[in-house]
């Protein structure tokens, strides 16, 4: 299945894929169904046709959303490093999400740069679960890309405070549920700014998969339906290049998984905010 | 004012302390009542006595708990390191957060240290805030004890996998608004295990005052009422000491601020999870 919140009459609404067409399903938004709804019958409950429904962020109220860095082994290697025991992790909140074709709106002056991801959405309450139970849990796959504000990142040894803008990581378009999708056997993931290829990592090189990090997080706490964790980004960042490159006004920002689909999103620089 | 969640015949309710005594205020928590209610508002709506009510975990329900480490000059100083320019800044969940009484349970074979804390609880929707609105978004000044799994926190570069367990936080076990209250002219900090003072500190030496931390939290993600934000901790922890010392089974953690309040809560260690 693919699942999605898209807009449609004026008001957002959970909703499946039949075919071409979306058809409606009984929530406001994936974040509400999920929360209410088990995985096993989502499929049941497809109601209306959506003429002209269009997809938007998918999962609009996470409690939590957890982040992986350092986890793509060819990446890892390529820049003369070990390999991690344990996946490095940082938190988001639901204000830093945005939409499949949202603008990114930031202040001058920031050094932006892009981290394509593959995001794994919770579908079951997880705690101290073992890999197996969390692979269970896994509700779908969906686009991510981790857009990070390099000089705040770096101004301190903690990177949330430039993870952690407000309506700048992108996320959607749709939800693929494990089904159709098997990171573990290789999904590409792709960035492309201003339509040059910027990244393109496979899935089947993550030192963490999705179920390691689920179960690793649900360890020291509780992982619930419509939780969202980023599993990190494959090598091909503007701030590893020679010189750094970062994303101007106006610079398109797309991100593919092929079998999910694209983010799109525009920055737009505003004037300073202090 | 003092305000709290109390629990009273059978239920939580929000209240603020009328002498001895508590009033009841029109919300089942904090975390609600300030998300409906302007600050100074809420000295007219105190109710009906509750008799016997006693504080529980203040703000259950926040939607950001950020906090701010290395942020004692004392202890920076005598660490030998430079003062900072920046914030370190990290998140919780409102999971991590716990009672003013509360156990702490947590598996065995962890490092589990103390770090006692000022924490700022937000009254108003602030962004790109400058340090003068941040001052006079304040609702108020909590204890907290930002419990910390040392070796978690120290498996990689990122402190959030040592620093999220869930109902590891105390928090309260009031809530002591700005008028009653000078962080900046000094409050003293202190941490107690079995008795024995650990921690002592003045936030009179933080580097970063609670309107510094508002504003610079603001200018990249909108902090909203109820939201909480830790001021850091001083020196005396418990990592720090030769040979480092952690918390066992049973031990007592003592959090206290005098004119606020003292949280008091008991290590109970259960089977390992994982």
């Amino acid at each position: 299945m693919k699942l999605a919140t898209v807009t449609h009459a004026g008001r957002t609404k959970a909703a499946v894929l039949d075919g071409a067409r979306w058809r409606e399903l009984p929530a406001p938004d994936l974040s509400a169904l999920l929360a209410a709804t088990p995985l096993d019958r989502l499929a049941d409950l497809a109601g209306a046709q959506l003429p002209g429904a269009v997809p938007v962020l998918p999962l609009p109220a996470p409690r939590k959303v957890v982040c992986c860095g350092l986890n793509y082994a060819d990446h890892i290697t390529e820049m003369g490093r070990e390999l991690p025991t344990h996946p490095t992790l940082f938190a988001k909140f639901a204000d830093t999400l945005t939409g499949p074709e949202d603008d990114l709106v930031l202040p001058e002056g920031l050094d932006v740069d892009w981290e394509a991801e593959l995001a794994v959405v919770v579908g079951a309450e997880l705690t101290g679960a073992d890999r197996d139970t969390a692979a269970r849990a896994v509700a779908g796959y969906t686009v991510a890309n981790d857009v990070s504000v390099r000089d705040w990142q770096k101004r301190t040894p903690q990177w949330f405070q430039g993870k952690a803008w407000d309506r700048t990581t992108p996320l959607g378009p749709v939800v693929v549920t494990p089904d159709e999708l098997d990171p573990v056997a290789g999904v590409e993931v792709i960035c492309r700014v201003n339509g040059v290829e910027r990244q393109r990592g496979d899935t089947r090189t993550l030192v963490f998969g999705a179920a390691d990090l689920l179960a690793y997080v649900s360890a020291f706490t509780t992982l619930r339906p419509g939780d969202v964790v980023l599993t990190g980004t494959p090598g091909g960042v503007g701030t590893g290049m020679t010189p750094p490159v970062y994303l101007a006004d106006g610079d398109l920002l797309e991100t593919e998984i092929p079998d999910i689909g694209t983010l799109r999103n525009r920055l737009r620089i505003t004037e300073s905010r202090s």
